[in-house]
């Protein structure tokens, strides 16, 4: 470490600071000269900047000096003319193959077209198009376009031009050859002073890091949020970086560094890699090839620290899945009544709950697929649990949609869970139930597999029972007294009934009335709308009435519910005329209460364990 | 639809049958005479196979079809012999320029090596270094490599052999000019055997799938497990394919398609994409380039249809951090005592908990590290959740780790949560621990949420209460009750002393005794030992005794626990006589237990809400 570094720094920060001090030693290379301006840049300067995708920009060095943009404007204009006059003109009028030769090489290909838009011809071509189309517009353009990609106005250097354009011939001798052959049509001087300017550009290491998070982010400026280049302009500019970026050093640099990037002579190099940063680099010294020594080593470090060839990936796909049983493994859920449980033990195969975690790829997706290939695999009721998945790439949508359109057959229902209106995956799950793709969509697990289990329940007839009435002796609050007390009670009380879906306690209000359900189904239910217990003829519920406890659940009928409601009032009138059946109701409600927290337990044990 | 499709075939299978009976219709191209043995081949035969990362194959048509690798070979041999004759020696003779020539040119880079090797006379100088190290094994070494790759034994067609042998001047004119340079040594003819057998080896569409899923694998072979290849060679290897593999259409081929690939004029392509796929066609109508029509129509068609293009990637990294809170935010775990609950509210910024997601990558796991910048981002305890996380990659190991070592103030206590030892990162963190970097690791989220609290409890003299000791008037079960019905039911029962660390009540014993906590912690926990509440001086636990309900928890002494015991028959016998007194605590009884549902059911909430 050069010296004590402040506390709070991040690894990466720490790292660029480091390679930074560490290369800033080396004096190999010499800064260009073939344009005399050129000549007078500092070849001591040296920033590294590194911009990452959500908008931070790292720098350690001379991030802020400006240079001239050179060819590494290539990259933009490329992208630009891709997005400016279609691609089908562009890649009509220059190719995207390496051309193993130097950047200013006059060579064409032998059909006479550039061998690609990162060599002088293709630039010079490229902006020849763009030329063609806009007229005197054209450098604006262009300027606009790099200001976008940076993120600020970009200015000129002057200078740089002037000389450039007295300096040009070589390039004006690719030009004059390139409409020979029709590659650029009009005045060539014009065409070539739009190109000079284009490479007098004036940028910074942070620009190039800008630019390069521009490319990394699918053409989404991370920094203005503007979005500046298509998603075909962006992969396809990178695919002929990756290949031509680096002049004829390309094939090394894909071998080693494994990041697109573009270099200029001016002493800049932009790399960047999709959905991980962008980096932008400045030292003027340059090697045999035209490219930045130390912005080369620079790149080469990065990449190789923190593993950053786009070649080397390692996913193992079946991480996708954290857990996978049908319900012979895993307890249903609690709040069941026996009967129902017995008809789900019985098919316990009919539900089958798969929990996806991570980013759901084309490779993770299909490995999803193939657990359900075979009759025995595929459920009654098939709930993919999203709770976990960060992400859903295009591909891994179009394996979803396929496994629940075409995959699964007609008897099975497709649910998922867990994607609250605040999941990053909630739309793409909305936009597939907008394409009229046929599945349940719930926010909660818990929901997702109370639904499916009453599906079942109610498939195979259990909840007929709920719809015998019965009277008070049935209560379980109730057990040991005799019929007068029984009656006496019924009588101090009144039969009430309540429509499905009508809410019959709040949790939040006061605790005045208990209710003894004679029949249908209710069930209390949190306020995250979880269902905690289900309570059919024969409970007891508001019960906290009877000893002054706040309501702690809604309570909501399920099924038309009939009941017997008796006030706190009323059960204090009863408890003066009956002592010893009262001292029995707090005893049986004790119980009752001891039984909910065993259930209550079990759960938590269940969510936690 | 060509057919109606059985159910059950996953949306993968299904496009690439559907791609099968699509591209069976084009003829264009010319099956490869200038070998005349391969102008037998059946232009027809057409078979297209996809082997992925986890070790299945899918295959559609002619995918067992035999015929000659040709130059598919170069890529597996090119690796074999970086991990054979080191990077260093391979490198520097053979270079890793695109050539911009066609496959067979004889055309050499300036310094005179083969510009990679790809093309013929790379590949003649790479398989002249196996041989010059490897003498007459050299073949066989091949051999042998070739059938890891593929999972199986590969023959050699002879016929071909023979006809390459006898057809190939121009090969041999490439292997002199070689020597001349001293490129090759030795025997050209014996040499040229070497090679011209490579290129004979019988391969099918589905070895080429599985050969391009063990590079997709990293080098290990998905199928038979069988580690074929090193990182370094496999990375190289694919970055030489990507920049040269698809001969003078390689720039075309990472535009268009941009997955490594290599082809053959036997009408082969093997295509591989890390941690995605294998592919492999088989179709021996050629193109002008030399490569199969069909083939490439396919891995175009794959590519776009899945977005499987290597520089195309979307991911969100903020989609990393699903959950960010200190304790303002959220409420702390029941369970906690009132003068507990102060203590951590008042200190609620002393615990930050971060929940993280899916992959933690390189950009995923800096944009975390970001997030504890500046000293009011850093808490004296940083829970790093990472229940949810799926992979982590070396780079964000690597970053995980500098966040520990190097980021974090000396005050802040970093914590790993939600890692079991089942968890897919838990060797990961096991390492870390053994590299001595300091951090608790621990398996659910609410053990270290419980362990950060008691720290904090702990520091600020939180646990001094339950020093003193309390007599029977402080029990909330036993408010209500005279000093003397108190003495009566103390001298009932007896004074006993638990030390730290004892299980006072197991979950499954039978309900004989309540205790009345005078001195000291208890806690009530789940088999899972999970913490469901905590008790001090002044409260009941056993309770359930006085009703003969089953224990549902275990209940553990936290420090030196003293208590009045009371057993089932002392109490029946205090009913006896002080029927008032009973009939009182039966009702607090109730109070408790309600208030114990109340706050089950906020915790269920919480971990489900």
């Amino acid at each position: 470490m050069p010296h004590p570094l402040p506390t709070l720094e991040t690894p990466l920060l720490r790292f660029i600071k480091e390679t930074h001090t560490e290369f800033s030693r080396i004096d190999a290379g010499e800064v260009a000269s073939y344009i005399p301006e050129l000549g007078k840049a500092n070849p001591d300067h040296f920033g590294i900047a590194v911009a990452t995708t959500d908008g931070h920009v790292y720098e350690a060095g001379d991030t802020q000096v400006p240079f001239t943009i050179q060819s590494v404007s290539k990259a933009m204009v490329f992208a630009l003319a891709l997005d400016l006059l279609g691609a089908e003109r562009v890649e009509a009028a220059i190719g995207v193959e390496p051309s193993g030769e130097a950047f200013n090489s006059i060579r064409l290909r032998a059909d006479n077209k550039p061998f690609n838009a990162m060599v002088n011809a293709g630039a010079i071509a490229c902006s020849g198009l763009i030329a063609e189309s806009a007229g005197d517009e054209a450098f604006e353009l262009i300027r606009t376009a790099l200001g976008r990609f940076a993120g600020r106005d970009l200015g000129v250097d002057e200078a740089v031009f002037e000389s450039e354009r007295s300096t040009g011939d070589r390039n004006r001798a690719i030009a004059y050859l390139l409409r020979t052959y029709g590659g650029v049509v009009g005045d060539v001087d014009r065409l070539l002073d739009v190109y000079f300017r284009q490479c007098s550009v004036l940028v910074t290491a942070r620009d190039l890091a800008v630019m390069g998070a521009t490319f990394a982010n699918h053409g989404v400026n991370p920094l203005t949020g503007d979005t500046v280049s298509s998603n075909y302009a962006v992969a396809r500019t990178l695919a002929v970086m990756s290949s031509s970026g680096m002049y004829d050093f390309a094939g090394e640099w894909i071998y080693r560094v494994g990041v697109p990037a573009k270099s200029g002579v001016g002493g800049g190099i932009l790399a960047a890699l999709p959905s991980q940063l962008g980096l932008g680099t400045f030292s003027p010294r340059l090697d045999m090839h035209g490219n930045s020594v130390r912005g080369i080593r620079t790149c080469e470090a990065i990449s190789e620290a923190f593993d950053l060839h786009m070649l080397s990936r390692r996913d193992d796909v079946r991480t996708c899945v954290v857990a996978d049983y049908d319900f012979r493994t895993v307890p249903s859920k609690p709040g069941r009544q026996p009967h129902e449980q017995d008809i789900l033990s019985a098919r316990s195969g009919a539900i089958r709950a798969i929990e996806l975690a991570g980013k759901l790829s084309f490779a993770s997706m299909d490995y999803v697929t193939r657990r359900l290939t075979a009759p025995a695999d595929v459920p009654e009721f098939l709930i993919l649990n999203l709770h976990r998945v960060a992400t859903i790439t295009d591909a891994g949508l179009k394996l979803l949609t396929g496994l629940i359109k075409n995959q699964l057959p007609a008897g099975t229902t497709a649910v998922i869970a867990g994607v609250e209106a605040t999941s990053p995956v909630a739309p793409q799950l909305k936009a597939l139930r907008e394409q009229g793709v046929r599945v349940r969509i719930f926010p909660t697990y818990d929901a997702a597999v109370e639904w499916a289990e009453d599906q079942v329940v109610y498939r195979h007839g259990g909840f007929s029972r709920i719809e015998v009435e019965a009277d008070l002796s049935r209560q379980a609050l109730l057990a040991g007294l005799s019929p007068q007390e029984l009656a006496d009670l019924s009588r101090l009380g009144t039969r009430v009934v309540f429509p499905a879906g009508t809410r019959i306690i709040s949790a939040n209000e006061p605790p005045a009335r208990v209710y003894f359900l004679l029949r249908g189904m209710v069930s209390a239910r949190s306020a995250g709308d979880v269902r905690l217990s289900t309570m059919i003829p024969g409970m007891v519920f508001g019960e906290m009435a009877l000893i002054e406890q706040p309501r702690s659940t809604d309570v909501w009928a399920d099924t038309e519910a009939v009941c017997v409601e008796v006030t706190a009032d009323q059960f204090r009138a009863f408890q003066e005329t009956h002592a010893r059946a009262a001292d029995r109701i707090m005893r049986n409600l004790a119980v009752l209460l001891a039984g909910r927290i065993r259930m209550a337990t079990a759960r938590i044990e269940m969510l936690t364990g």
